[in-house]
């Protein structure tokens, strides 16, 4: 009976996208789903799976905003 | 000085409601609290309740999003 | 589909006991079960109910580890 | 590799306000992940930090929606 | 910058174990960390995982503790 | 009325200790505690943090169990 907690920024898997799809949503479920599946045993009708979109602005890394922080990563690549 | 999360669709109790309403939440609010007075003699002002909503989009259920998988369960049971 | 998660702190209801018990988790399970049922018409079997005990040590308020805290209260109120 | 979530109800933090600010919500990812790099030794950019603004009809305390339970409180002390 | 928390409870996987083993572990941490990957082109570097392991008595399905509900269910079936 | 949940790997900060210590426990929650005061003027009193300590087996990044993907980093730098 696994509760899988999905928490990601709210933002497109492409720069044409601004949001996850429900059909990206709908593959999260299915795979983690059939981890728990194929590793414990678990009957996909008792797991549930809870995605958490999160601002950009509200998601926090390297002591700044994530927007900030990458572009700092980003210029320290370059 | 408990803390309750209480993680529930974003849909009405009833076909005519598409939400919880306030008072339901404040009915939660006040059942749960009162829970943890009588079972474990938590004053209810050291309590905190949490309710999140969640879309159904990012409810999964059997592997798949949630009204998807209502829709089978229903389809089997007729 | 509800998931209620149960924050309390690790320590018995009475002097005489340093933990939850199983009956008094049994107890919170099915109030707060009954509390989605009679307010959202959520169907017993759809809820998940997860307790999490949380070592004093762990669990913070006022800026302090709880068991100070409570001292410093309880002193002002004498 | 911390994880920090920071649960606070969505509104402003003086009355000319209704919400945190992005300034604010800098100010707290900042301040918390430089707390684990201070007394854990947490380097900065393994920090995530989630922050969730909780409306305040969701938000329970004292048994009541917090807005009622503040008002109640406010009432008791003048 | 994903976390993905998972919640089971504290078993074995089969009869023979009474625990979830560490390449149990392992299989759910590559194996929900490459649906990210593939489903949302995450780096498997920037996911974290958290396995939360619930102790029986602390987790609650159909109103009582799970293996109370599980012999239910079971004698149901038979 | 805010709630700060920490989680950190079950681990000493420096190789003499192999747990997180009461005191820095205590200063994590004095210090995430002070953070909301300072930006949000939340009073202390109306603070909870609770600290999730997780075994180093339960915490998953890059795909793996933590103590495989740091020796994978570490050996990647020399």
């Amino acid at each position: 009976m696994p509760i899988v907690t999905v928490q990601v920024t709210r933002e497109g898997s492409t720069p044409a996208r601004n949001s996850v799809t429900a059909e990206e949503k709908a593959a999260i479920i299915k795979g983690v789903s059939e981890v728990l599946l194929n590793v414990l045993n678990k009957p996909l009708e008792s797991t549930y799976v809870v995605i958490e979109e999160v601002d950009l602005d509200n998601w926090g890394w390297g002591g700044l905003p994530t927007e900030q922080y990458r572009r700092i990563r980003a210029a320290a690549k370059s």
